[in-house]
């Protein structure tokens, strides 16, 4: 069978990662695919550089919608990232029956619904499965490795840059802003690492683990989303203490009144498999009711994991390229017109457990307050400590892990408490689960 | 879309468990296959007892061959085990142009090549994602997943059984004789431990890894094959002490002069993520070349596991039944016309990291006739320590820590050591893996 030529917009870290592995693994992958697979078209904004690194016929050009355009490319593959002018490439590709193969999270959890419904009229394809856990195979395990499960919900360490930096901080006792520092200068985290340590790229990637899992449309703006930057050492250690492990988590949950999702530090036994997910890489820990847990690691990202994704997703396409497209996996893993309508629940909806920590004068009866407050609350208490005073301090750091509970009540309480004298400080609140079967 | 109608082979606890999945879970598995999967003809040794469970318009019958010549069966799931007459069953299903889905792992090792062959023949698919780590869809993970990546070594926890000793012993100090039969009280091991403990369940999962890792034929007579039942509780303290744990691993490599299919006792070192899968649950570690590591953990046996991976074969079926032969997942991730015959190695010479355990009469100079004897065969030592003589024995134990070598020098040295006259008891040898990147 003849080859199938690809187009590639962008040439950077993951274009480069993606055209070095489909070069160097040309046998393997035919072998597998029953083709050849191949880079005729590539879009960069550096062509002259790019040239020298390309072996073989391949059409290089700075308009990325020559690309998209060129009638010889059957699928392209989108590198860009961001939402302009992938958005419009992307619709141009399928306007022109290509199918389309995406790492770009962001494109996905923002437009995927308007880019899904126009490639299921179009009878072409989007991929994504490099948009969330770089190369780990998990879009593939959840929407069809598990497609006989109900999922009862999800967790995922899915941003290396900032498990990185809460690794560090546990292990070496650093601050948060000295490992950001240092996770720039290795080229972990970019310069601007607001998407990276405040959630935003994992909410990106939450919301599309939602809708595979759940078959909900693609709803980024109900993402709850609390990124590490204010998480302090001592928070990390006295997790440690408590038998924990700060995490920031992805989690998507399916309760009776609707699906959490959302994006936070959270503490997690130190047993758990998941706790002992370490550095950049990632992993989703996936609860399904037939299966039980499941958890798939690997790295998040990087040029040749990515690409490993992209490649992955070149080869499902290359072999759906003549099947029916009604008998394709669906876009959201469940047919687009048997999505549901289940609400995505606010913050306050939502029930989980509590680390708090509070600076409180060192008196007798402050206890007494505190816990009072919270059984008006109905928030039952699993453990206080109590810490020494730092030297100096007019105050003395109090630990508290509760139950679970409904936010809404976890909020009324810290406002209550916050207003009482004999505390000196906002609390700090980090959410805890215990990630056991139910 | 009319449902797809599925016969069972069998209704045992995965038949029973798919059953449940599928009827429990039948409107989602209906909105993501697009359209229904129902069970019409299940053939058991006892009808009657079946009978009752069974909702809707199921035939019953003691007559395997019934189902498999069921004209309205669409896909047949064959759930009986063993060889005979699972061989048959599913020779005459793919003759009669039905699908089969399976779990027989025994089956796929050792007639898998047959059984493809026919399947191509007839345009037929056998899925078979069960067979190998319960539920955790790593079948698809290394088929498809991986698909871009050449696959340098990967290493499974397959046989939860064996976990599960393993774990006892060094969890609680406790024998392999004492908690086997623990497990055999627990239902977790079978009233004939041999396939488990000895390694052969484990084996035939392993030929079957290694053939869609290297795309090679299924060779199970060529797995090297050593159990857990002469490992003691020492060896797992003193392994502990040198900070490994001892995993029953299947482990599949690829090295420059062919590829590596054994199934033994190993040490790794604790800090793996795959050392700290503990109890019943199966664990595989890729390390793919593009990718680099990736692990699939979960419920390696159990009737809903199992059936989830059931399920999901059948939705995966279910798709492709429409579709063109050429352009579905290749059996064995490899097009039939483009597997390899690179050749197995002989254990002789596979090259590993080794414990060994020696007993030693406690007087000058042995370290020395043990250590020239290593040198002599070229291998290096990482470390050495003589443990405190128990009370009233006249001999200590000694442990060394090798680095890598080809087994057969590891053989030669261990025969002459065990000719000193110092020596006094056969050597223990447990192979050790660093796993590692390369």
């Amino acid at each position: 069978m003849k080859p199938v030529n690809v187009g590639v917009l962008g040439f950077g870290t993951v274009g480069g990662g993606t055209y070095d592995v489909l070069t160097r693994n040309a046998s393997e992958i035919a072998r597998r695919a029953g083709r050849g697979i191949r880079i005729t078209h590539v879009a960069t904004r550096s062509p002259d550089k790019v040239q020298q690194r390309l072996q073989g016929q391949v059409s290089l050009t700075a308009d990325p919608f020559a690309v998209v355009n060129d009638p010889k490319v059957d699928i392209v593959v989108e590198l860009i990232g961001g939402n302009d002018p992938a958005l419009e490439l992307v619709k141009t590709a399928i306007d022109n029956n290509k199918h389309v193969v995406t790492a770009n999270k962001a494109l996905i959890a923002l437009h995927g619904n308007e880019i899904f419904a126009a490639a299921s009229r179009q009878g072409v394809m989007v991929a994504f499965e490099a948009a969330v856990g770089g190369g780990i195979p998990v879009i593939k395990a959840i929407r069809e490795g598990l497609a006989g499960n109900r999922i009862n919900w999800l967790a995922g360490i899915i941003n290396g840059t900032g498990n990185f930096i809460l690794t560090e901080m546990r292990d070496k006792g650093r601050s948060f802003a000295e490992v950001l520092a240092e996770a720039q200068a290795l080229g972990y985290a970019e310069a601007d690492p607001t998407f990276d340590v405040e959630g935003i790229d994992a909410a990106h990637k939450l919301a599309i683990l939602g809708s595979i899992a759940y078959g909900i449309p693609l709803q980024f703006d109900k993402v709850y989303t609390e990124g590490i930057s204010h998480l302090t050492g001592d928070d990390v250690s006295y997790a440690e203490q408590l038998g924990y492990r700060i995490k920031h988590l992805g989690i998507a949950r399916r309760v009776a009144q609707g699906i959490e999702l959302r994006v936070h530090p959270t503490l997690i036994p130190e047993k758990r498999l998941i706790a002992n997910v370490d550095g950049v890489m990632n992993a989703v820990l996936v609860q399904a009711d037939a299966l039980g847990p499941t958890l798939y690691y690997g790295a998040g990202a990087g040029a040749e994991p990515t690409a490993s994704a992209v490649v992955a997703d070149l080869v499902d396409v290359t072999r759906t390229l003549t099947a029916d497209p009604e008998n394709r996996v669906p876009h959201l893993a469940f047919q687009a017109d048997a999505l549901s309508n289940t609400p995505v629940l606010e913050m306050d909806e939502v029930e989980t457990a509590y680390y708090l920590r509070l600076q409180a004068v060192d008196e007798p009866g402050v206890l007494a307050d505190v816990t009072r407050i919270l059984g008006d609350q109905q928030i039952s208490i699993e453990a206080i400590i109590q810490k020494q005073a730092a030297k100096g301090a007019d105050s003395i750091p109090v630990i508290i892990v509760t139950h679970r509970v409904v936010e809404k009540q976890m909020n009324a309480a810290i406002e209550q408490i916050e207003a009482l004298q004999t505390i000196t400080d906002k609390i700090c609140r980090i959410r805890l689960e215990t990630l056991s079967r139910d």
